[in-house]
């Protein structure tokens, strides 16, 4: 046989047929807000490839495939879509599979599609055959058996990822992408987290056998939406009568709270709706850590971020005064809730409304429904609220402070508080776009107050450091995808976590990207320092000329990157004014921040002090 | 309870009893070979780090997990011992997870130490609550239930790894660590392949229950040797018996041909046996792809590398003339049979010596031994051997040729060929030690003639691009550790290959090794382009000024880095003559060769015209 040149293949000369590769692509450019894709080749993966020049999809190529991970996870929690992963068997999707188990553990939509070999191979006709001298099923990049006299597994990686997916299919008979493409991204829209897709080698130039004019009428825009689609008569009573019992526990409180939760933000049109319901309530509405930014932090009813014991001064007392809480996809997870220090009152009624359940919980479960969404309830229970009714709750009037650490740590002129303050006061905007990686920093965070429409996004629960620049790198992509201009792009990097990560740095400028990126310079682990180690040499890192980055990794002339290095206040002011006063966000800009190597926000020592991180003894 | 200062728990103090942590460093200390760890910190691994200043070992920390987990790969090929790895829990562990796939597929002894949460967890006396409103399973780096109403699974990364490991074992109870660490060690080496040992945060501070004076009788000093022990006198009637039948086969061939493997390498004392046989019986003698420099080339009876039609002219020939044909540590998978294309005649005689089995293939299997380590033959068979008995075999005359592509496919100056030819005349000496990352060079190397004592490395069978550069740093590592000053150790890296691991660069300075580093740079994926997508956007790389790299990545200005472009013949040449007149080899040198994007040797257009890769029609 010789090979198909995909070129010849248009859809007319095949009457109206596509081949697999060619839909997959098409498909995949129908969905709402999905304009790039991410990954890299491999020899199993490229006859896929070759298929994505039939679509307006760009191909973003990363430099390894844990940074194209994160990239498609930075790309997904911007858009609020899907983030498109390809990599090839075994090397390429094992090295990709930690942003994946982050992505789930984070519920970040990313389709996973791994190049992998034929389904001659998969159907096992290859067999190892004991009178032979080789073992035929030992095809590269695939881990072979223990037993050098047994056949190897064609589907070993497969196995690995079953608790890191919600779904995932490996397609064997090429009329089957039809059905099962669909399957797998609802699944993902469904559940927010991550979906797989196991493609052999041989099936992506395969024609589909039905007509291009049949393919593609199921509709696939609303998919995001359609977990909110009411189900069916049954459901529809059941939403009236948990809207009825939520709006009389509303009506009897007499001071409520909300508290929103990052699995808000996962689910599309839950955040417009919650904002919604904050606008109109006026009840007193806090964020967890994670959930930071989903609501407008400029209207007077919002009071700041609660976590327990970690929360900035009056939070906690105020939030735990509140006699119903109504909380809003909840993920309440040991970070999230200041290492579980909620310390809700028994007599307080709690509501938790949650994609896969609801409950009230009055000491007890007063109420429970599972395997239900309960965002459904959101579109009645504001409809229904009869404002006449909610209880006269006069506006707390609260003023979140930027706090400092008791303990003196920084022997350097700026200290992370310093920046934190002057970040409040002189340099964030309206829509501003932040990203945060793993580190200290990220604990100081809860004490901003941002201005409306800010997004923040960080990786705060799964905490694998070195994410958030390649996932700055997708949703630097998502901007220009979604004809972004007037938002900015800002990045806050740890020099250790970007030490991980650090050659996605040249994505911004090959993709001309336009990010702010600030990066802390502690020399080191500091965020380990603080546990152990302080002056231990495995809390070191290598040492690099920072300001040097893009005269290694640019090669473009023509851009205009700004570096420049951050050592006193004045730079500090100076800096942030000339941010401030260009409205021209058309070039990179990098500032190195000299900080010190224990200098650590007040809640990191908070956490440290009550020895709230894995306990050696 | 207040924290422990481990400054303050001194052997003496509490009389003779050391902690988990200490235990675990002291005993990998003995092992031969053994003198540096690779990993990354994180807060499940701080308190065993601690310890490791209680010994000599040295702590290489790693940019990131995946090329700590090369290095030890690396370090572990080149001392011929253990390579060990140390991460945290989840986010780490995952990170690295692609180099223990690649470690396992390739024989590499790499014990990896993963740091998880306390004992106390891990006895599930942390359960789901429903009536709680928070999941207090759901510890930060943990993978939730994909149900958010049930417990988190502490065990779930434990489970992903079952494949790709020959022993895993979760220490639960500090005592057992004893006999734990050593079990664990001992299958490493036992298979060669990698073990994985799962310690609870909350046990390396915790005091063994016996005494010091008792703890290190058992000798681990010869565990790399003991697999050849001979177990009993069943064993040993086993072994005479074969020897018999073996020498039998050799008496009565007229062309006998040995063939040497990689798992020759990776059992200790096996290379130097088989050279020992491979000199007094002067059979005509290959080494596989895999197998290259195991075996002295300069002997008049190495005839070069065997990979069926992937052979250089006349090798094929030769080889699969042989009437009997002695395979030692077979590993015959796809790349190293030359994609299964072995022609052997059926009526020759086919001998394979393998670690786990024995086999006499005559058309048909004669003789076959399961679960029998075979190089326990090795040394009756050779002190058996009567020279006198052996065939009249005058010596091949064979002259090995450097082969060029029938295709001109280089618009550079140089080409891949010429510059192979220029290592093979100008360049290479004895006892250099040669890393080649995964690239289309690869596929060149097979027709070099090494020097004597050359020794050669490189990812020939699991691929994992960019592998090859951390795993340098490992044997820049081991050399320093074994005090080796006089060989060289050259690394030949492709620019794509590089991209994925280029921050680990920074290890050779700060850890001051000296590796003459030659950056192949063709502007992407070469590889590939010859597969499909020759002029593809998904081929390409992003554009970085290699020869800026050690202004970005070094600061330290007492090194002596020489970087330069290698352009023409004349640099070529100037450069070569350079590096072989200078003794010095206290210097990092790093070279940049312009070559052309679709330039690869001859055997690499071959693979590609017999369509080897996957195919996709």
């Amino acid at each position: 046989m010789t090979p198909i040149n995909i070129d010849q293949i248009t859809t007319s000369s095949i009457k109206d047929s596509i081949p697999v590769g060619e839909y997959i692509f098409k498909r995949l450019e129908q969905i709402h807000n999905l304009g790039s894709i991410f990954g890299v080749p491999g020899d199993f993966n490229l006859s896929l490839l070759e298929y994505i020049y039939r679509t307006k999809l760009n191909w973003i190529g990363g430099s390894n495939e844990l940074n194209s991970g994160y990239s498609a996870d930075g790309y997904s929690r911007f858009t609020k879509s899907l983030g498109v992963l390809i990599t090839t068997f075994g090397v390429g999707e094992l090295s990709a599979i930690n942003a994946i188990s982050g992505a789930f553990t984070e519920y970040s939509k990313i389709l996973h599609i791994v190049g992998i070999p034929s389904t001659k191979d998969l159907n096992q006709s290859l067999l190892y055959n004991n009178n032979d001298f080789c073992n035929r099923t030992n095809l590269h990049h695939l881990v072979p058996n223990i037993d050098p006299l047994k056949s190897s597994d064609f589907l070993i990686y497969t196995k690995m990822v079953d608790n890191i997916c919600c779904i995932k299919k490996i397609l064997m008979e090429k009329d089957d992408i039809i059905y099962i493409l669909d399957e797998i991204i609802e699944e993902i829209f469904k559940t927010s987290r991550p979906g797989y897709l196991f493609l052999p080698v041989d099936l992506s130039d395969q024609l589909l056998t039905c007509t291009n004019n049949n393919l593609f009428n199921s509709s696939i825009e609303n998919i995001h939406t359609n977990y909110l689609k009411i189900l069916d008569n049954e459901e529809e009573i059941k939403i009236n009568q948990l809207t009825n019992i939520i709006l009389e526990k509303i009506y009897q409180s007499k001071n409520p709270s909300i508290l929103i939760d990052i699995l808000v933000d996962r689910f599309n049109n839950c955040q417009e709706m919650l904002q919604n319901f904050v606008n109109i309530s006026q009840f007193n509405t806090y964020t967890t850590f994670m959930g930071k930014s989903i609501i407008n932090e400029d209207s007077c009813n919002f009071i700041g971020d609660y976590q327990g014991e970690l929360s900035n001064i009056g939070i906690k007392e105020n939030f735990e005064n509140s006699d119903l809480i109504l909380i809003f996809g909840p993920y309440l997870n040991q970070i999230n809730t200041g290492f579980f220090t909620m310390d809700l009152k028994t007599n307080s009624i709690i509501i938790l409304f949650h994609p896969n359940y609801f409950k009230i919980i009055n000491g007890i479960i007063e109420t429970e429904e599972k395997n239900f969404n309960s965002f459904k309830i959101l579109t009645k229970l504001i409809k229904l609220l009869d404002l006449n009714k909610l209880p006269i709750n006069p506006p707390l009037k609260f003023e979140n402070k930027l706090r400092y650490p008791n303990i003196k740590s920084s022997q350097k002129i700026i200290s992370q508080s310093i920046l934190l303050n002057k970040l409040q006061k002189s340099f964030l905007k309206p829509n501003d776009v932040i990203v945060c990686d793993t580190g200290s920093i990220m604990f100081g965070i809860p004490d901003l107050k941002f201005p409306k429409g800010v997004k923040y996004i960080g990786q705060h629960f799964y905490l694998s450091i070195g994410m958030a620049l390649p996932a700055s790198v997708g949703i630097g992509i998502a901007m220009k995808d979604l004809n972004i201009k007037n938002q900015r792009l800002i990045l806050f990097e740890g020099d250790g976590s970007a030490q991980m990560t650090i050659q996605e740095i040249s994505s911004f400028c090959h993709y001309k990207l336009n990010p702010i990126i600030f990066l802390l310079n502690n020399n080191g682990y500091s965020v380990e320092r603080i546990i152990k180690g302080e002056n231990r040499s495995y809390n070191d890192i290598k040492q690099w000329n920072w300001c040097k980055v893009f005269e290694f990794f640019n090669k473009d002339n023509s851009l205009n990157i700004i570096v420049d290095q951050i050592k006193t206040l004045e730079d500090l002011n100076k800096v942030f004014k000339s941010l401030n006063q260009n409205n021209d966000n058309s070039n990179i800009q990098f500032y190195e921040i000299e900080l010190d190597e224990i200098d650590v926000p007040w809640r990191y020592h908070h956490i440290n002090n009550y020895r709230l991180f894995p306990k050696s003894n």
